[in-house]
């Protein structure tokens, strides 16, 4: 674990310039407005190690599949999160000599990133090989309002020298991934411009033809008085240029401003895209850096009203949970029905595609209970849109009529994963999707939303579970063989128990949907046409698999088994395993990971997490102090799951190690792996171990409860919820809670299990 | 099944020429020497489809590893198998016409693979675009007495054209492998040679710097006379070519006489390449083509002698046996311990590796009874050589002292598979390896083997045993979890019943031998220094192991369950599948075929073929009964085993079934993969079906027994075995069985039981 970064409530801050924690500083510091991301590359030329990134969102590639050995079914491509454009660039040389982080002596280097105005912030003084000195301050910030606008302001000071300082303001779109599978270049140009202080280059993904416009208008400035210049514009393929000269007198303020934008064919027509890059650059060139950061502040300051926890008296928690909120909010904003959360946000090009099991397990809790209805609604009919190709996925695996397999991971509705334990194995998946819709209604109470897509998913889904539980004549139960569970580090494994449990759980709840919708004989007859849906035969089938799963348990004990192998295994617990050997997965080879009783993730604990209703608080805590120990935590999101478990147990001291542990994941590197981009999916898990694991929040029959407890390292900590539209603000201490809400209507809430009655500007206090 | 070539007796002849059967063609006609091979391209340019192939026997590439996913423990290499420079090339030009089969109209088309004398012969009448008719007639061989020496004799007679024609005889070596990860080019050119009747090219590989020098000298003559000629020379990179231009008159024949060599560093100094290439091509064209040729068929008519099976009343069977003992013999004689015996031999890339399981389990007993005890025992030392680099892979597991796990694919002792739960887990490799020793031992006699290396190699491999099983609590006894046992239709499955029997039994050998081996205590002393073997802590826990080894078994039968999961899966037999949907490997996703009860190849009867003994009639015929109906045999290592226990169990109808499934594999091309390369290692199977299986060949004691039945369809068949340096010749009719040699020394042997005493040329005759 490193502590490499301030602590403070609402920066993130280094200071000195380390440029062998620059690749995961890149991460840490990404920008991003849910429509496109930035790493945190420099804007001047650094030759030091570095992954550039410039994300546009829903803008993606399909890469050719790449695998050591083919197996049936996998499919062709792999989509790619795609490295677009390099807008930021301004290339800075002064008498001749380039700023260069990696060769220059470089002093008072920090950075910021201000997560409660949401921009980048970053000054040094460098001193060039040649002796000059000089001084930078960098702002730069992707517009929440104007979303597809980014902003600059490079400040340069020269301290000891006085003559040309030039700047190539540069777009480069002739870049790589880091990710392709045969080092192909995706991009390809079509046109490009130069003018005097604009720049603009559109360039096409050479599969799927996405097209993207990068446009820059360059303002100078010295000494904050506007300056005229005459630049030389420089054109290569896939690469536009303005190389300004200035001359400058030691002390001297130059400041560039660069305004920029990325447009796409995913909004606009092809032939549209040039003008509107230009309109976008024209208008932040109007309305000015300095107006459009107050904006900026403005847009973060509504979000904060809604997002924001505050923990007093722990600037760690504090920070970090604020960097999660931040950094989901950078993801994604919910406006758009065809974007979803990719793993890495827009911090990295790793694990490809955009959509996990992660957006309906942990994502959309946040985005539901923050951003609204709608914006968890519009999660939804994402899945329900791809409904026909999940169900040609089924058919591709041998699945029939009509039953679907949602993809492991996806951009478009297709599978695009290829390995087979998991494209094939992992199909839990399937049943988080199912939960999410039962979640929304428990939430929103929109029963609605079954008739408008929901029930159709879940007939898919229940299907396909009913297609893949088979008959075993030996234990006389329905068995499901060959899958990987939540914890990957078992995989192809007969009855695993969460996945048994989830599949028969979907079918039950298909089966009470369907009841409910019945009603509506309107409906019920065309969603029965559409689907070709026999009632009698499928339902029979469906019941005596219900009736008859196989769940493996530990005889004489409250323990359900992770699969049916598990007690074959050597039995170990991760406290005895050699520091020096962990991670794991970055020590052992596969084959022993996968023969140990080691957990990767919670697995049987994610059940009882979903389902928790369905368990006493006896079998949850032995299931809890058998499998904690053996679980090494190494995926990002294990420990949330944990924290919410332990608070629900009173482990206080569990649930604190487990919420540090998610929460500043990435801030402390703890898999150290922040270089290739941070976690944003599992930071809705930190979210969750807040809200519901120390807030204690649960909804049952409609009614919202809260039972919190506070970390003894916490004086005290508040948040935020929107629920059925009202906006509920509850504090904790040491001393009791207190829950208020400024919104209209009236709300029933559980405090400690006793109902009270929420009304505007009524706070209700309750002693612990 | 297609049945495409001509049944003969000693010859494959295909009539007719049949551009989409060309690439299996260019398989089935393969030419090899045991020291290099060469698929039967043709020598004139052709533009249809085509896989090239020329390879040299022990130079490889290491070619980078290409995974989707990386998992911990994987090699960084896959060594392939290199098709080499080609040197068979001779471009022919009429009137500036380009001799192609794929543009000409081509009629009278025959080529026939002699396997009696062993070279390729090729007729056909070409009419070229251009309107003129070419009839030509190509013969050629890989010596097997020089065994760096290719020779051609390519005959081209103008049947309606007077004038030029050209011969460009050239060596290509910027060549490329179609298997080939990043699609790279492996050789790199030393240096070139043309003369005005000679050419050489060496070339070397990028990685391991293996150098191979290809040349040739040509030799004209017209209608049967010499003749001199002046060549233009070309020389590009990586190619020579020497072309000659004839004057013929409309039915002369013109003869180009095309003497190669490929000679190699991996037995000449780099520096005398060039010498020993050009030393062997002037010596194959003072001996000439025919005087070579006639040398040829009499080292083929030797091998013969010791090798042929023939087979009275059944063409098909017959040709089959022949095919499969010819290309046998093409891939290896055993007279080079670095050598090795190919999945695929010189015919084909794929697989790559020259060293899999199917040397112990398959080829091992054919060459040992064939070519005799020299040659097993090379098979034997190739793997005592690699055995450092075996304990360094198990390292790399996480293995320690001294245990080794050798690997699934290799060429020079390293891994090169990535497919972890094979390279991983398909792990009953090791205890081939271990029962190749006891197999070679029980035949020769030659229990002096273990101080020569053969004990160290049953160590280590047992050592790895030991570690590999572990204690399961729950079923309080030793458990072998994550494998994959012979059939790779299952995966990382524990407890596959043929993997913890092998395992066991390998520890229990090992333990007899070192009770032999103790008792010279001087080499006792040396081995477990050497060692470091603990002799009592030890074998105390190898002990505890054998006595405890969990067996899964199906309660109230004889029946050994393949693994720990086998009975949950839905119970299906093979007739049932729907013949569209076979193989199943190429229509169903693999998922689905893992979760079937379907088997590639024979798991739990591989043990009992492996230890018949130890498994009474009845349990193997129970066994037999249940498997084999489940069975798909879509691996080239099925059919034979069960052929075998079919005829152990007096199923005759099922063993010839089996026998010609696995005897015209190739010909008859039933899993539609000829047109890759050859199933090399299963036809050593398919030998082992005539002998073990309608023989009835066992060793008991060192006491040779046969108890031989005959399949209905044949008259009678004849074989021939060397044991213990006495050549036997078993000829078995309907009536009775014949024994008999021509060796000297007396031999007891049992035959249907009864104990016969064998001397020189006094035939045994016993009535069935």
């Amino acid at each position: 674990m490193k502590e490499h970064y301030k602590e403070d409530a609402w920066s993130i801050i280094e200071e000195g310039f380390h440029a062998e924690m620059q690749k995961s500083s890149e991460s840490i510091f990404s920008l991003g407005n849910g429509r496109m991301g930035q790493r945190a590359n420099f804007e001047e030329d650094y030759s030091g190690e570095s992954l550039l990134g410039n994300y546009v969102g829903g803008v993606y590639y399909p890469d050719k599949t790449r695998v050591g050995w083919w197996k049936n079914g996998y499919p062709e491509y792999f989509a790619k999160v795609l490295n677009a454009a390099n807008w930021i660039g301004i290339r800075v040389t002064a008498n001749g000599e380039l700023l260069d982080l990696a060769t220059a002596k470089v002093s008072e280097f920090r950075r910021e990133l201000n997560m409660k105005e949401g921009y980048l912030h970053r000054t040094f003084t460098a001193e060039l090989p040649n002796g000059i000195k000089l001084k930078v301050d960098a702002r730069r910030f992707l517009s929440m309002q104007v979303f597809e606008a980014g902003l600059i302001r490079y400040s340069v000071t020269p301290l000891n020298y006085s003559g040309e300082i030039e700047f190539g303001c540069y777009i480069d779109g002739d870049i790589k991934n880091e990710d392709s599978n045969y080092d192909e270049k995706f991009w390809a140009e079509v046109t490009r411009e130069t003018g005097n202080d604009t720049s603009a280059l559109i360039i096409r993904t050479k599969k799927l033809d996405f097209h993207v416009c990068t446009a820059q208008k360059i303002v100078l400035t010295k000494n904050g008085e506007n300056q005229t210049f005459t630049s030389i514009a420089t054109e290569k393929e896939k690469y536009v240029e303005n190389l300004i000269s200035v001359s400058a007198t030691e002390g001297d303020e130059i400041v560039v401003y660069k305004y920029a934008a990325n447009v796409s064919s995913l909004n606009h027509d092809k032939s549209e895209l040039m003008n509107q890059a230009m309109q976008v650059v024209s208008r932040c060139s109007v309305d000015g850096f300095d107006e459009m950061l107050e904006d900026q502040k403005n847009a973060w300051a509504e979000r904060w009203k809604m997002n924001d926890i505050v923990i007093e008296g722990d600037v760690a928690a504090q920070q970090a949970i604020r960097f999660n909120i931040f950094q989901l909010n950078q993801t994604y904003t919910g406006d758009d029905a065809r974007l979803n959360i990719g793993p890495k946000g827009f911090t990295g090009e790793k694990y490809g595609g955009s959509t996990y099991w992660d957006t309906e397990a942990y994502c959309l809790p946040f985005y539901m209970l923050t951003a609204g209805q709608d914006v968890a609604k519009n999660l939804l009919l994402y899945r329900y849109r791809q409904l026909n190709k999940a169900i040609e996925n089924g058919e591709k695996l041998g699945f029939k009529a009509g039953a679907a397999l949602y993809p492991m991971v996806t951009m478009n509705g297709e599978e695009c994963h290829n390995e087979w334990e998991i494209t094939f194995e992992e199909i839990h998946r399937n049943g988080a999707i199912a939960y999410a819709i039962y979640n929304y209604i428990k939430h929103t109470g929109d029963s609605g939303y079954l008739m408008e897509g929901g029930l159709e998913v879940l007939l898919a889904i229940s299907r396909f579970w009913s297609q893949r539980f088979n008959w075993s004549d030996h234990k006389k139960q329905y068995v499901m063989l060959g899958v990987t569970g939540p914890n990957e580090y078992e995989n192809n494994v007969n009855n695993n128990w969460y996945t048994n449990y989830i599949a028969r759980w979907t079918m039950q709840y298909t089966m009470e949907c369907m009841e409910y919708c019945r009603e509506d004989s309107g409906f019920w007859n065309e969603f029965i046409q559409k689907t070709s849906f026999v009632n009698d035969q499928e339902l029979t089938q469906w019941r005596k698999i219900v009736d008859n799963v196989y769940e493996p348990r530990l005889e004489g004990s409250n323990i359900y088994l992770q699969q049916d192998g598990y007690l074959d295994k050597e039995d170990r617990l991760a406290e005895d395993l050699d520091p020096q050997e962990r991670p794991i997965n970055q020590h052992w080879s596969w084959d022993r990971i996968l023969r140990s009783v080691f957990i990767k993730q919670a697995d049987v604990l994610q059940g009882m997490y979903f389902f928790e209703d369905d368990f006493s608080e006896e079998v949850i805590r032995d299931n809890f102090n058998y499998y904690e120990p053996r679980t090494v935590h190494e995926s990002s999101l294990s420990p949330c799951v944990h924290s919410v478990i332990a608070s629900k147990l009173g482990m206080e001291e569990k649930a604190y190690e487990m919420y540090l542990r998610t929460a500043r994941l990435d801030l402390d590197d703890y898999n150290h792996e922040a270089d290739e981009g941070l976690h944003i999916t599992s930071m809705a898990g930190t979210w969750i171990a807040v809200i519901e694991g120390f807030g204690g929040k649960r909804v049952h029959d409609g009614i919202l409860s809260f039972d919190p407890v506070i970390p003894p390292q916490w004086d005290s900590y508040r948040f935020n919820l929107v629920y059925r539209n009202v906006i509920i603000r509850v504090g904790v201490s040491a001393n009791g809670v207190s829950v208020k809400t400024e919104s209209d209507g009236e709300l029933e809430i559980l405090i400690y299990g006793k109902s009270h009655r929420l009304t505007a500007n009524n706070p209700i206090n309750v002693e612990r």
